[in-house]
């Protein structure tokens, strides 16, 4: 796992509580920093939540993908949920970030060619995933157990 | 972070793929073992996905919230999709369990009085949680990458 959570310091807290917001400079860092997330899409109705493995690049998130839901949700333009966290269930600790944001498949030549140097290379690797897909992020909230 | 993924052996491997499939026996185990996992659900007609800690009881994924779009989906009777994972960066290996199944808030006394009792303490300490949220499974899908 990452050791990301390190030095995540709340930045409003309620004197009584654990709990804190994670500010948006500490929110791109950590984004910048996790391999692995989440997206949240919807397929005939309903949401399906799977683990990515993604690149924060240039504001947005991106990752490969073969022909699926994912790129189905993208193709749509859906208005997709990612999420990041880190937790310890020893201290009862974490930290999560939830990014809000529409997908879109990239099909622009000159914009995929750029992707494929930003080193993002898929940990299951027996299948090449040639498409790529772009989420821009419209809202940021990070939260911290402490 | 949990060691949960030790002797999780895919049972269903292509020869040339790192990819397989966990069996559902092993999907419960994880699931029984695991404290932290990701709940999908609808919000204004787009998903949404948090952390929540959560047992696996009866069959049945139970978490407890206060008043909000958790608890909000719950008392739709929304179909929703819960999530858990553990992954490790150095080797890029990990594992995912995806479950989707009917959210529904526990309203019935002598249920809500039998989950008090089944040891599900909330992280987050300051506000007491007094609502439970059940999902009811209708798919366990579980996949590693070795």
């Amino acid at each position: 796992m990452s050791s990301t959570d390190e030095g995540i310091e709340p930045t409003a807290i309620d004197i009584t509580s654990r709990m804190g917001v994670i500010d948006d400079d500490q929110c791109i860092e950590l984004m910048s920093s996790t391999p692995i997330g989440r997206i949240a899409f919807t397929v005939d109705g309903h949401p399906m939540v799977v683990p990515v493995n993604f690149k924060w690049h240039e504001d947005t998130i991106v990752f490969r993908t073969l022909e699926g839901q994912k790129l189905d949700a993208a193709a749509e333009g859906q208005t997709v949920c990612f999420e990041i966290d880190h937790w310890d269930a020893g201290d009862e600790t974490g930290w999560s970030i939830v990014v809000v944001g529409q997908a879109r498949e990239v099909t622009n030549f000159a914009e995929r060619e750029q992707l494929e140097s930003i080193g993002l290379i898929p940990w299951a690797k027996e299948k090449w995933r040639p498409m790529w897909v772009r989420i821009e992020p419209e809202s940021i909230a990070g939260r911290v157990l402490r």
